[in-house]
């Protein structure tokens, strides 16, 4: 069964999270919005779920996956299907809550790294909001990012199954979906804050120890140099602007 | 089995969404942080989850539910967890990822009713963000929150179980945590922005009768009359500044 990934053609965004999933395992889905029209593909056929009036339970917004007559949306939820079928989550019920719970956080710094170019409102450009965005900025800088990467390494720490690995995980001692959503969260601020995560990933060894066990894994690594991997730029989620990143 | 939850003891906040599925099924829990120190309650007992040296798989913030062994952070994963274990929810796989699905779409509203009046950072006072807060509860007014209840509105009316119904729900026929937690947004949205949410609720009346059918549920109106109910005030995610609406 091949998985059908709906997302905005042209950035990463919240989508890469459930592509970073579907790339790891190796699994067959089809980027639906970057495909030809015709072939039945390209953002028409992703818009006909979001707007269409035949849909019994439509997504509020893209990413979502169809699965056969599944449609999932929510970031997080898509990994939370998805994680049990593609072998990237623990098999008991408390390990399954536990790596949800991690991804509901990740999510929650996804948004605050969005809102800090976007504090007023989506519907505006950055230009119109940038004094705000000065200030929002500075405010993830300095309480936001450093509070959430030492959670990461507390978890991190705190995972039996971490002693003496080269490579840490956040949950047991495998891959799971979490580990791929920390590992992009991190290239995400490595492109848009570069001097703020430097400085922050100081204090967190083990998330960066993470993040580049991740990179090396094989299928994640060739996924990354291919064309698949949309590169970063200041459409998505994370963007370099400098002056965010005094 | 007697439930664990912990949150702030003077706002409903996030935790009112644990709460208010705790309370409508009967379920027996404790308010921990409400509670007395010499019971071994109080907001230290909650802290310890948060900054203690000794909880393998801390929450990152409060709520979070303890059962037994099992603590589970994050009000969506909170709800997903309680739902099967309360009969909240649907019994099949796909009831119940659509009810979360529709949990976390809430969950991005709440996020979006917070940041309003704190749109540059929770660190700073709303005084020091006002002018920010003006702009955007404006955008919040004007395009998220129609855009958000044309949504539940569009649930509502899709939902075959609701045809020929006074009370609609949105999954299936009967009550789930995320009919709750609607109702809890539009309770938070009457108090908040009492003008503005007269107006969008107008051009959804099923949601509307959501909310009115919940109110009247047995269990929740005997809560919603007691002490546990805590009033909306303005140090909870529902904050009534008129001036945001205009």
């Amino acid at each position: 069964m091949t998985y059908e990934l709906h997302y905005w053609p042209t950035i990463q965004g919240r989508g890469e999270f459930a592509r970073l999933a579907l790339e790891a395992a190796g699994a067959p889905y089809v980027d639906v919005a970057r495909g030809p029209e015709s072939h039945g593909q390209g953002i028409r056929a992703m818009e006909r779920y979001l707007d269409g009036g035949s849909v019994p339970r439509p997504p509020f917004a893209c990413p979502f996956l169809v699965d056969g007559k599944r449609v999932v949306g929510q970031s997080a939820a898509i990994l939370l299907y998805l994680g049990p079928r593609l072998g990237l989550v623990g098999r008991s019920e408390a390990d399954r809550m536990w790596t949800h719970q991690v991804q509901l956080t990740i999510a929650d710094v996804v948004t605050e790294v969005h809102d800090m170019h976007h504090p007023i409102g989506s519907s505006l450009y950055y230009e119109d909001q940038k004094e705000e965005a000065l200030r929002r900025a500075g405010d993830f800088r300095k309480n936001r990012l450093p509070k959430f990467l030492a959670w990461f390494e507390t978890l991190l720490e705190r995972n039996p199954r971490n002693a003496g690995r080269e490579v840490p995980r956040l949950v047991g001692a495998r891959l799971s979906y979490a580990d791929l959503s920390l590992f992009q969260l991190v290239e995400g601020m490595h492109y848009a804050l570069p001097k703020a995560a430097r400085k922050a990933l100081k204090k967190a060894p083990l998330v960066a120890a993470l993040h580049a066990g991740v990179s090396r894994h094989r299928r994640v690594s060739a996924y990354l140099a291919s064309e698949r991997r949309l590169p970063f730029n200041e459409e998505g989620i994370f963007r370099r602007y400098p002056e965010l990143d005094r």
